[in-house]
């Protein structure tokens, strides 16, 4: 342990600012945390911007057998629900939720097509969302182009540094991704049973060293175990970079390029002056923007979950940097969360269930902004049909959140797949703002902060007045006034950006809400949560097979079904109610139903409570006729 | 007029299909449409895709003055509004409605945000659409890849002929539209007092020909009017061909060559045999989907009008070639619309006033679905916003009719850059689905359609039941049946489009809705509808200056202000309620506002009557203060 002590002591020195401190993390690191923030007042002065490597073999050796025994536990406390992925996707495809885009040209392995179910249940989830972000918060929606001129992603750090390394088949050309191609190979040595224990080790201390490889790291590893193209048996080549973003050219001349847009969250950070006048000055306020982004995956796999062309719901919060406290944060500080720290992800440990108040309190969770959005990300995830106890929040280690970030969490939700990251979670601190400022000089924010001390003790009775007037000068006078005074502080806001991919929200939701009825397997169905079922309900008369109709209504997922039958003709006129997941069914008076239905899908009512007032309709429903 | 008969007598010959015959055009087509409509059986048999070429100049001697009185009339008839499109620019981007996109970085041309405002009203306006068109009608919607690789656009057309003609300028490389550089300068000589009678003559009849001009017609007519760069006065080159779509690459070999879709309608067509079994195999039905398109424009300019990337709405209605009846055209047959016909156009006369019902009948408008949603159309927009004085549906002429359509009308709105096309409503054909069954052979259309005539005289009473079984053949069952009968028909479906574009009618809407108040020309507001006003209603405390704030919600087109002032605190409490247009007020108990508001909002109460059942409050608003 002394070792790894005095390999975290050297590289301490080269870490530049204070908030990646907080997060330095190895074995030991809660009990260093005290006195490694003593240490922080003489680094803050340095610059650097080499941070912490947590991919040092000395520390990974010791590590990787921990986690390793952390995902065997997982593994082993996954319930056993006989899913079949091969199921789901056959009623997502058959009723035409998505499919493969251009399929009757082949197909382009990453591009989906949303057909009428699978559209009602996108467009109600961003409803949806609308509703819960950007109503409830009054966040300020934009909705800007996704044709971006290159400086714009020159200065975001994209055209530099969003890239992923491939390698290619060096006969037929096709490409890999380097650190999908490396993992999959070395899964296939750790399964193979004639593989001795010594080797084993050694890869299991490789695989977590995968994520944070570079260049030269990949292409050692690619030749020490001799790796070819897992297709064709052929040599491959070195790896090399590929910028995950389309090119275009922007008008006729060629000589503006441009992009597709990777995320929207730029477009917000380019209209940030205009939002804030829009905001009359004021911090904190959020923008948001709901719109596709696009990148060039090089081999794109695992269904809507990696794709070339997506949905994504951003927020950006803008605010004080010195004071990132949230008003509504009483309103959420209750709610317990699954949290995998990135102390304990270290450390082997599994995630622990937190409350959001005692994560920020102990400091787990960087801000209570940060902690209020990942409140709000949770109910939103569970509202919407996410499974709770199938939803955690991991942090991000060091070497995966992006050098600018001070902390970082992701909603992760687990599927057939894995653990799969729906949301990004993350304190960007001013980094995106500043590099716009640069790159334009064009955003300036200039505050007045008024000391509210010295004013109160000096001027007593009239020190609120005085402090209004100055927190509420226009710029022009508040640089007026710079000259006068030198006490003025000037700062750039920091951000928290909360990232939703809608696409992998949606697959979440509709793998967490896939059943089979009892005794017939054939007949698959979606529980999805009315608020985002495609249709509410369906109306039907009694006459042929009806248990056939209710098949196919409980495939898209239709929550609640009327039956007109030969006693609704009678007066006082009725009709049959039943609930898709119990199969449940009452009589109710026809005039009762349309605000029945409503309140049920507007989930203003239970239907237990519905239950509990009108009588049950006992007929048998035959599952096959 | 003998000459003009003969130049079309042997342009006749070339013609090949019946639709275009309907719509041969030149100033006595009225009375020669029944001659010739005689020769039509003669001539289907000829399959030339030589069309009738509109730009004879024989003709066009004839028609331009003829045109030219009727652009004038028109401009005398428009009625003078003051309308000053910088006031209503500066209040657009004032209030963040929408405005150039990376602005910060020196801006791109063609390109614009949405601000908050912006954004709601365009998501309220399609929202909307969705309500009125997809659900209302029960169209499938989808939302398909805007990725789109190269041979789908090959099948399309894109590739081949979607292009402008560009000229740069020699020293400086700059670009511009060929057509529209060549009206310019047309445009300049005109107004130029010094020029001749004579010369201006020359020019107007040359100025309708432009749209249909050719490479070498246009390279000839810069030469003979020594046209120059009209930034720089340098020469320019020669017309060159321009394709306007963006152009990238799918994933990372770089041989998949991929573009940007320009419209959203190929979508819809790759996806048509999900969709047709979707819906159970059955004609006729409607595709649907919103989102944006991207075109690589040459110069953009008029603001929103012409742009680089745009949200559209497009809807696909498939059917029976040889069945375009509507099921509902009779609840539209009353609807009176201005149809500015081709004949017209080319006659010289000015757009009409008819029923749908009545341009149907009489075989102007093609075919009960298209009037069907051409009056649809006229409905959905006068709804949102767009002033039905200022809105007519204008016929495609044939040089600017796509080759296999067989009707096209556009929707267009008067605003201060002329008449705005909106929405195009075209009759297709079946052009689109067979250029995808040629390039990839998998979109098979088989349906049995029986002979009901024969089968009556030869079954009698048993003929319904056989009828029904044959229409209800699956697929393969129609495909063995086949092998047996010859008598089977086969057809690919015909297509009725109506696209939209939504920046168009966001636009359109913004102009016919800014006003001014009386006697204070600063105060420019937006008089929106309330189904797509951003907010619905403000709450405000009478303190302050409550002009000034009703002249801020009034600008950001809020309709209704609820004010609570000193008699709210009395005993029964009441509030004021503002609407404002009129800028009237009533008072009314607290506890009816939120329905009342709610349902002024939804257009189920109007303003008129609710000041026929609530006391005036006739305190002065001061505009001011």
């Amino acid at each position: 342990m002394s070792r790894l002590m005095k390999s975290l002591a050297i590289r301490l020195v080269h870490i530049g600012k204070t908030c990646y401190i907080n997060r330095v993390i190895f074995t030991s690191c809660r009990l260093l945390k005290q006195d490694l923030s003593l240490g922080l007042s003489k680094l803050k002065a340095q610059k650097s911007s080499i941070y912490l490597d947590m991919a040092d073999p000395e520390v990974e050796a010791v590590l990787a057998p921990l986690r390793s025994a952390v995902k065997e536990q997982e593994l082993a406390l996954t319930p056993k629900d006989n899913f079949d992925r091969n199921k789901l996707e056959d009623l997502l495809k058959q009723k035409f939720f998505y499919d493969q885009s251009f399929a009757i040209y082949g197909g382009v392995n990453g591009l989906y097509d949303f057909g009428p179910m699978g559209c009602a249940v996108k467009a109600n989830l961003l409803d949806a969302w609308r509703n819960f972000f950007i109503l409830e918060e009054q966040m300020l929606q934009v909705d800007c182009a996704m044709l971006t001129p290159e400086p714009v992603l020159v200065a975001s750090g994209h055209v530099e540094r969003f890239q992923d390394y491939m390698v290619k088949d060096m006969k037929t050309g096709e490409c890999f991704r380097a650190d999908h191609l490396i993992e999959a190979h070395l899964e296939k040595i750790l399964a193979d049973k004639k593989t001795q224990a010594e080797k084993k080790d050694e890869i299991r201390s490789l695989m977590p060293l995968i994520d944070g490889m570079s260049k030269d790291d990949m292409g050692a590893t690619l030749k020490k175990y001799d790796m070819k193209s897992p297709i064709t048996g052929n040599d491959i080549s070195e790896p090399m970079e590929f910028n995950l973003m389309f090119a275009t050219s922007i008008g006729p001349t060629g000589h503006m390029k441009g992009y597709l847009r990777p995320e929207t969250a730029q477009g917000i950070f380019v209209n940030f002056k205009r939002l804030l006048e829009f905001h009359q000055g004021k911090l904190p306020f959020a923008g948001a923007q709901i719109g596709n982004s696009f990148r060039n995956e090089i081999s794109p796999r695992s269904g809507l979950l990696r794709v070339r062309e997506f949905t994504m719901a951003e927020i950006e919060h803008f605010c004080d940097p010195s004071n990132k406290d949230h008003p509504k944060f009483a309103s959420v500080a209750d709610l317990e969360v699954l949290l995998y720290s990135a102390c304990n992800q270290m450390d082997g440990k599994p995630p622990e269930k937190k409350t959001i108040g005692d994560a920020v309190k102990s400091k787990l969770i960087a801000n209570e902004t940060l902690g209020y959005f990942m409140a709000r990300i949770f109910l939103f995830m569970v509202k919407c049909g996410v499974d709770p106890k199938r939803l955690r929040f991991r942090q991000h280690l060091n070497n995966e959140m992006a050098h600018y970030a001070c902390d970082c969490w992701d909603a992760e939700t687990r599927t057939s797949y894995g653990w799969v990251e729906c949301v990004g979670c993350a304190d960007r601190s001013c980094y995106d703002l500043t590099q716009h400022t640069k790159a334009t000089g064009t955003i300036d924010v200039v505050e007045c902060a008024p000391q509210k001390g010295v004013l109160g003790k000096v001027f007593k009775k009239e020190a609120k007045a005085i402090t209004d007037y100055l927190s509420n000068l226009a710029e022009d006078d508040v640089n007026n006034l710079e000259q006068k005074l030198k006490d003025i502080e000037e700062f750039v806001p920091s951000v928290i950006e909360p990232s939703f991919g809608i696409g992998r929200i949606l697959y979440s939701i509709f793998e967490h809400n896939f059943a089979v009825r009892e005794g017939d397997e054939q007949r698959t169905y979606l529980r999805l949560p009315p608020l985002i079922a495609p249709y509410k309900c369906s109306v039907d008369d009694s006459s042929g097979s009806i248990g056939r109709r209710y098949a196919r209504t409980d495939a898209i997922a239709v929550p609640y079904g009327i039956t007109i039958d030969f006693d609704s003709l009678k007066a006082p006129h009725t009709a049959t109610l039943r609930e898709r997941d119990s199969m449940k069914q009452i009589r109710a008076p026809i005039a009762d139903l349309p605000e029945l239905v409503r309140d049920l899908s507007q989930q203003r009512r239970s239907w237990e409570d519905v239950l509990n007032n009108y009588p049950l309709f006992e007929q048998q429903e035959a599952s096959k006729n």
